[in-house]
């Protein structure tokens, strides 16, 4: 089943202990349909300026992800920079140029339009319910969000959560959301606000999947946790986040689980979020992502289970 | 097969959102005795006060541990009173009183000296190494230490680890201890001073086990994650990493795992740390582990179970 995204295609310049880079490839909609390609169909919606080239196009075409929804516009893309030098687990947002992203109006190609799967990356929550109501066929919508919208543009973010199937946001935002600083209820909560399923990520502690059918009192029964790779060198990051949600929604897109969405479905989507998000940290910005077979992903994935199971 | 356990025992005063108790039994080893006990037989090292009386002794006689090596000397038990109000996560200290604890010389009785394995709370390294030179015929040493002592006894300390087979520390302390910022390479490096296996407890997010053999590059092939517990209700975090601890030791030491100490053991051990951890949070100091079968443990155990593994 072929994902559409929409979200942001942006350049970003990052400082890590492991070094710097300036101005490369990043945004949501780029980390996020770089991991999902991997599984399945992937089209992009985004706006880019006049800074975006062959060469950043290239990136997305080596992957097959259909580019017929980033629209050019007069000016410059997306600007973040950003360092991890203190604490590697959390960026310090040092410039944020909005630039051709201010005035982005989302624009669905027709060839767009059979997509069953839907995600919505953490923009604007008027963008995103736009774009999911000009898509009123999808089958499956899943969506990010951040702190920024949680605070200051609730009524619009609470609309878009009533539509979602599956919201992907990690514990600070979970507990901001609910206004809760326990886990499990705030999740409960955030569940009472119409997804039908909630993803915690955890960063460099994994991931937690929360069901909205969970009965009150029985949280772990029906809660899946999935683990985050030990890693030796966390190089950059940038994307996990992202990444782990192409893994996520790109597997249960794939083949292999689309027909029918089953709890052992969700809980391998959740251990291929944090394999994608995994190998995403371990060089600067999209460059393990770009540079990635499915082999290493699936010999990854069995370290995960060998890493969490008993026998 | 029988563990000796080396530690305080002692009376905490707690302030938590769910409420205050005044001066209830707490003390490293308590909550490891109480919790291994459901395992295997534990023996217990420690010094109490005049304040220590039939009542906190019922306690441990409940679960049959036994108290031969628990001294009575003049004067008051060690006290510790602290708050989870802002962070449930992290302890605010309000009050440590050593009393009797600070003139503690360890005693062993002789009925404890055919124990095959030996747990050294978190006391003084320089105690804990005294222990464990006078029971030089324990197979399995497995031990604690905190902040303190890495930061100001360190010499002592890197003695003691020397002859430790399993170290069980927190994410913090494993950094503090290894100069280093990267959980892995710093897990690398504290098994380089000694431990055969280091587990390191992360809380809300579960606990990893690092095994000394794991070759440079394959960190995650070596390792294994428990997860915890996602608890509707903290009620009070206190001792969770102790009893941790005890049913990490307490399953290893028992007769289903002790005569083959394998990869799978240990892996079954640490989720029965987890299940151990996350009871002893769910009511005030040590009222869980009091009431509490080994029917709900093996439930739990389950439920982690299902909470982690694919199928």
């Amino acid at each position: 089943m072929a994902i559409t995204v929409v979200g942001s295609v942006a350049f970003d310049s990052i400082e890590t202990p492991a070094g710097r880079r300036e101005r490369c490839l990043g945004g949501a909609a780029t980390y996020f349909s770089l991991a999902a390609s991997f599984f399945t169909d992937v089209r992009v919606i985004a706006v880019v300026g006049e800074d975006f080239g062959l060469e950043q196009e290239a990136v997305f075409r080596a992957r097959g992800i259909d580019t017929r929804g980033i629209e050019r516009a007069a000016g410059k893309s997306f600007f973040w920079e950003g360092s991890y030098l203190d604490n590697i687990n959390e960026a310090r947002t040092h410039n944020t140029e909005l630039n051709v992203f201010a005035a982005f109006e989302p624009k669905i190609p027709d060839a767009y339009r059979d997509s069953d799967f839907l995600f919505l990356a953490n923009i604007d929550p008027v963008l995103q319910r736009q774009v999911r109501e000009a898509m009123p066929q999808v089958r499956l919508v899943a969506g990010d969000t951040m702190n920024y919208w949680i605070k200051d543009h609730r009524p619009a973010l609470l609309e878009v959560l009533k539509g979602l199937n599956i919201l992907l946001i990690n514990d600070t935002e979970t507990k901001m959301l609910a206004g809760n600083s326990n886990l499990v209820q705030a999740a409960r909560a955030v569940l009472a606000l119409g997804p039908k399923a909630l993803v915690v990520k955890h960063g460099e502690y994994g991931a937690t999947l929360f069901h909205g059918s969970s009965p009150k009192g029985e949280s772990a029964g029906s809660a899946f946790r999935a683990p985050a790779m030990p890693l030796e060198d966390v190089v950059d990051p940038t994307g996990a986040g992202d990444s782990f949600a192409g893994g996520f929604f790109g597997y249960l897109a794939s083949s292999a689980a689309a027909d029918e969405l089953t709890s052992a479905a969700f809980r391998r989507a959740m251990f291929y979020g944090s394999v994608m998000g995994s190998f995403a940290c371990e060089r600067f910005g999209t460059e393990r992502l770009q540079q990635l077979s499915r082999k290493e992903i699936d010999d990854r994935f069995i370290l995960f289970r060998e890493l969490t199971h008993l026998d």
